[in-house]
């Protein structure tokens, strides 16, 4: 018996040859079309609908799974029943076809179009796994899932970078990060995620920066020291990296993705070292500097050389890490940034959890303790020493996907020149 | 043989009774906590640090666990090595003995140190756990999780509750909800959920409302009738109800929580069903009026006298509800609202899909459609028929918990009067 089943989803494809039509639907989440088979000897209404389908329209049909498949493609539906669900009104602006490329713009303008396409439609696939991935990793560690505000009276690193929001008057902010209310919550319970979106007001326009992106924030209570941190990142990436090629990876290559390899360690090198890598091979870059894009590419393609993709960079300088990161001798920090093929992913590091030494670090960053007293205040009741980091899930998504621009990875981007869709 | 256990935490309690010491620690995420004992015979360093251990210091204990406990309580470990992480510096601001109670404006101020008490410790374990099996639900009815932009352009229900937001010199505002965005996704894949922050700029000052919360928004396409949704959406609550029962129900109820019963079934009533109700019993409303607390409170009554706390109530006159409802015959809606425990906590629907239909009933709400433009053009291509529900995750928590104030849901809340922490 071949077997009945009802299938609803968007035409993608009609071709009518002769007595028999081929119309191609996206159903569900799949990634390829089925292609539905209608006869001119069947049912007439049914012909008639078929014949005459509109390329786009939203479909629910009705039909036999056949034993054996005529269109030489994946699956096949012999229909039974049509029905038009959805009738396009106008022209497409993109073609649903996939055969000629939009704009990136259309591609973002239009993203439920879009969305039909499977390589389109894999990313965003590819993105609900992983941030599911990732939260069945913590959550099997013992973390708890948190939620912290978005509106918020200070911020974390200072106020150049902060989207103003008025609040019944008074001036307040969007969160950059949940970085301050992750570290409070250290003297209440030992380990903490969230993932929400933050926002950033800096004029940026590359293909790696968006002013309004979605994050990962873990932090970790009774740390021994900052490889603890460096461990529990090193074993989400890796994770989430099989997850990914297990799940997906065959279809996302097919799909034309230039999807990572397999991550089986994550090589540790400090900002030294780094450096003198950089500076032998031209670059020149005196300590204290931070590391360029082209600085960042390189290293990429270094250590890619070197049979991998992804590495944390240790021990930057403390003047250019964040005042909560704990210093360490001769100026250097007890931090850390993964970069993934050439591409800073994530930052974090073991955080300053003595009071007086926290004082002094934001008063040597130039800011005022009384506008972070909330937070200091949580010093004082037995603070232990704890780290984190705080990862770009947007970013995540480009690199392992190898997706030139991270707008690609994000439904509907936020940058200075786009606040629509 | 005794088992070498090492424990992480926060001392909760000390108690030096001769030659013998009891020192509480509440650890990892445990709802109660260990009792480590010291005896004074014991190498003398030890005994030092534990006599004259401070209340609240974060400690880490090395020690085994006993086959026979001395202290009448749960867990027990009789420590060899104690190691104190954290050094209180101030005189506590709560009584984290957990004995004398704090208000609930400190429990909010110091949330971390709040954290450390079983009773508010247990209300974000829960909390996690919902989210996490929320998510576990909708994955595994093939929803695709998504994230859609809080910094937007146009807000789902017109301007008079939104908070404004300088994007670069542009006025944008926080989202409301992400309705708009997860209805023009129904033109590209079938099912979607998101869950993340919403703002809402009203000047409530009630137990039940916040002016930022963490909502779920669920969406559907393809769907034959408004039922489709009450359906999804009641599995989701019974699921939802059944998980915190079997996995926190005993502790929750041990910690003092009036926490729901089971939910077998939520039963359906309409809008005119409820206000014959109401109206027998001393209510005087009239038809296209909406319920008040008082009225929704008393049908939470009646429902509990009739043994189910949960109740959808359908077909809302359309003039009570948003642009984006389909209308039915004689003013109603195909909209529907579910109640817990008397206060509302979902709120959702069939749309109105028919690009036609749904620009009168923008016109017909007094909105502009030419301020919808990027959403109504996504019913021109092939919109089928959706629909979806939000829900208020913390108002959840607060009726499954039997909360009384909806800031006991949330670690940091946002109300008119508070900004900070």
């Amino acid at each position: 018996m071949d077997s009945l089943k009802e299938i609803t989803g968007w035409v993608s494809n009609v071709k009518v040859l002769g007595r028999i039509a081929f119309i191609e639907v996206i159903d569900e989440l799949n990634l390829s079309p089925v292609t539905v088979v209608v006869r001119r000897e069947n049912d007439s209404s049914i012909w008639g609908l078929a014949s005459k389908m509109k390329l786009g329209a939203a479909v629910k049909i009705r039909g036999t799974e056949p034993r054996q498949i005529i269109s030489k493609k994946g699956r096949e539906l012999h229909a039974e029943d049509i029905n038009i669900l959805g009738e396009p009104l106008e022209i497409f602006p993109i073609d649903v076809t996939g055969k000629t490329p939009a704009s990136s713009d259309d591609y973002i303008n239009y993203r439920y179009l879009a969305l039909r396409l499977p390589r389109i439609r894999a990313i965003f696939i590819a993105r609900s796994l992983l941030l599911q991935e990732t939260r069945n990793f913590l959550l099997s560690r013992g973390f708890l899932e948190v939620n912290t505000p978005k509106i918020v009276k200070a911020g974390a690193e200072g106020g150049a970078t902060l989207f103003v929001v008025d609040y019944f008057g008074e001036k307040a902010y969007l969160a950059q990060s949940p970085q301050l209310y992750k570290q409070m919550l250290m003297c209440g319970v030992p380990k903490v995620f969230e993932i929400g979106p933050f926002f950033r007001a800096e004029k940026f326009s590359t293909t790696r920066h968006l002013n309004e992106g979605w994050g990962l924030d873990v932090e970790m209570g009774f740390i021994n020291s900052m490889n603890d941190i460096l461990s529990l990142l090193e074993e989400l990436i890796i994770h989430l990296n099989k997850k990914l090629i297990d799940t997906l990876g065959d279809r996302l290559k097919g799909l034309g993705f230039n999807v990572i390899e397999e991550v089986k360690r994550i090589p540790r090198i400090t900002y030294e070292e780094a450096m003198n890598i950089l500076n032998s091979n031209g670059f020149q870059l005196r300590w204290g500097e931070d590391f360029d894009p082209k600085a960042e590419k390189f290293l990429g393609e270094y250590f890619q050389a070197n049979g991998t993709p992804a590495y944390f960079i240790v021990e930057y300088p403390w003047e250019t890490k964040p005042f909560y990161i704990m210093r360490k001798e001769l100026g250097k920090s007890h931090s850390f940034d993964l970069d993934i093929r050439g591409i800073e992913v994530a930052s974090g590091g073991q955080r300053e959890h003595r009071y007086d030494e926290l004082y002094r670090n934001l008063v040597d960053k130039g800011l005022d303790p009384s506008d972070f007293k909330f937070y200091l205040d949580a010093f004082k009741y037995g603070m232990p020493p704890h780290g984190g980091f705080g990862l770009g899930l947007d970013r995540l998504i480009m690199v392992f996907l190898g997706l030139q621009n991270i707008r690609e990875a994000v439904l509907f981007p936020r940058d200075r020149f786009r606040l629509v869709p």
